[in-house]
């Protein structure tokens, strides 16, 4: 019945705050993306995340973001290619060097929050994240949206582009995601959500909001780390792919 | 007459500040310590240094700060190791990745300014750095006072010590420096100051404040990159050293 | 029997972080200390506990400290007195806007963790606090450690000194906080701690950890806002000493 | 021949870090817009600048911007209105602090950078900016562009609109600034921006890029601060005003 990745964003506490429970979640997912100090995360969390992911054997990722620890990474900012850029390829060398201490490495480029959305459609700004990447680690995998101009761009570069798909967010009848700001964007019920995941890792297929089914494809599927209950629906989903005979398994070597 | 490194603090701008002649600088040291943004630095400015270095065969160090940039590092904290350690391989791996990209490498690694001082004398943050180390680069050259704990700590964990000592600070009898507080503690005539740095490259001697001649081990002589006239004082260093037969070479391979 | 005034320490999320139920505690205590950004908090927590605070005749405290968001507030830190005056001067006018807007206004000033020690014993640093409780509002409150050098020079300078005891700290035979690293430091049940607030308000007496009484002079009891219980906790000692008839009030006008 | 305000942007330093010549400038202009810290300024810079504009009758201004140092405030934010309100309340309450204590006050408020072009023509913003200035002080003069949706806002709300002319900076036809994208966007002779300031002054005119004249509405006219050559062009400005019969004052009271 195949294979798929579950990834969830992880380390996204900083100093004193907690966020999410890393612990459980290194336990049920195969990728971690790890937050590297800009949006969150802060170097002792990023070593705790990539010891645990290590032992574990969960691919270890990079969740890059705009610097703006205060709007944890949801605001849009524009910022320039040359800059964006440049605090991209610190984040990656960051998480980089906790990863090795750590016995792994960083195994894929995620981009987090604003920057995730921005470099969907905004061609400089994706441009800019590409780019960085290759200067870290030419052809490395990077997970993003399908469609989106940054997966497109990263392939012209010679990374590897990776689809996305998300476990508890509404797709529309064109298989784009219903914004959040739009009721029923955002599913709630653990059953529904594993039962999702079932369909997109076995037939590449999700059930829109009006009732029709789409094609979404998902080198991985996105599992969230923060939400109450986030625990109990990953656990959930990760036992309903089992039953369904969906071997888990990172999208990286 | 052998051979000698001039190292000098560069990098140090932020943002939209600038600060000293990066430029300029790269054009006569042989090594180059670079913020890594916890007292200053940003990634574009890491990248620009590095860039230049490489160009210029100039070795590139990360010169690792307390996370205080509204301090420029300058302010003791007390941290607990494990927090020290991870401020530190986070510095260490964010600048590698722009040195990487630029076609070079972190070569060695040397405190900057409070944490410079504080782990000259104090064992338990000298081996929270020792250890952030050890685990980016096993074997790595550090620079730093000579008789500090830092030094002492670094050769039993495996790294390898080098010595530094100040083009323009005053020494005392006993070989250390005179503390900036005092009187004539920094030095400002460039040809006074040039002269002592062929004494200390051809002699390991330096004359102290007292007019004595102490024994002053250098591996590597800073000279500042941020002072009025630091460009024309480390020209006339190198031109006087060359002069004097002393070859300047970086002391990593 | 006396009046007494319980603070908490509130307002110590940040951005997409929360700390404590601010809400709850706001219900319970009569004075608020706010963090003002420098260790947490943020503009909208700060206006959003101010009023609240406001709606229930809480008193508003400005909960001051060094610039340390990634320490929370909990590394000391020697830095220069005035660089620290300034730091001071400005939270408590971030906080005074805040406060005015919601129709309140800061009413004391109490240091924050690292700060709050240090200037218990430092001169220079309790100085420094005083100079700028003095530059933003003559002869304001300020809470502290009975017998500190911040209490003895804030008189000096004419501000108000207001002692302060912890409910759920222990006492030595000499009236002094067990330190935390010691097992047994912190109690954590609620009758007991109801108790020992009942005795501090109405005998101000506290029992020692060796079983002496010892006199501890409380202007104010302060109780935990971040651990777990503090809700139930606080809710507990505040029906104890109604119980007891002790009158809950501000200590500030 | 009527009465003119100059202002400068002053104060953006930061720690380290120096900007400007802020001692020079508060010799020669009328109105100091004087950073807030979230662009650049910290508590030390800020007193300073307040003493020595209050030593000078100098009006001081808070010249608040989006929360980005690393970016000086010029990378424009998609920021929810009520953080932006926010954000605006507690740089006002910190310069309003630092006033005080300098024996002056926050006399009007202009935006920085990236949020002075956003406000000009984003409602949202604008109106968070406004209503932060509203709750700090009713009635508060707001420096602005000459048909801005801020200024419009700030009417409305019972603000004091005042409009702010460059003195460097080109106009084209329809009295709007030359984006400084273009050639020629920025005037850098000293005696061709005196005479544009003393046509301002006295005709409320400005030659515009095709060499016709536009009317262009000014209660202050702004003369940089960081640019080579800030003190000399002001210093003309100044003088050239004066000889023009043109009284230099404040626009506020």
């Amino acid at each position: 019945m195949g294979t798929i990745d579950l990834n969830a964003d992880l380390g996204e506490g900083f100093g004193n705050y907690r966020m999410g429970d890393d612990e459980a979640l290194l336990g049920i997912v195969t990728s971690a993306s790890v937050a590297c100090g800009f949006h969150a995360g802060d170097p002792l969390i990023m070593r705790r995340v990539c010891a645990t992911a290590a032992t574990n054997g969960v691919a270890v990722g990079a969740h890059v973001s705009y610097r703006d620890l205060a709007g944890f990474g949801r605001r849009p900012m524009h910022i320039a290619p040359e800059e964006l850029a440049g605090d991209v390829l610190y984040q990656l060398g960051a998480l980089q060097a906790c990863a090795k201490a750590a016995g792994t490495t960083v195994a894929y480029v995620k981009a987090h929050g604003a920057l995730y959305n921005t470099i969907a459609v905004d061609p400089d700004q994706a441009g800019a994240v590409v780019s960085a990447v290759c200067a870290f680690a030419p052809g490395l995998p990077v997970l993003g949206l399908p469609g989106s101009a940054f997966l497109t761009l990263a392939a012209t570069a010679g990374l590897r582009p990776v689809t996305e798909a998300f476990a508890d967010r509404a797709y529309d009848a064109g298989g784009h995601l219903v914004p959040r700001a739009r009721p029923g964007s955002v599913l709630h019920d653990a059953d529904e959500i594993a039962a999702r995941c079932v369909l997109l890792a076995t037939e590449r297929r999700v059930t829109a909001a009006d009732g029709t089914d789409v094609v979404v494809d998902a080198g991985s599927i996105c599992v969230h780390g923060d939400t109450p209950g986030a625990v109990a629906i990953a656990t959930r989903v990760r036992a309903a792919l089992g039953a369904a005979g969906v071997r888990l398994a990172p999208f990286t070597p």
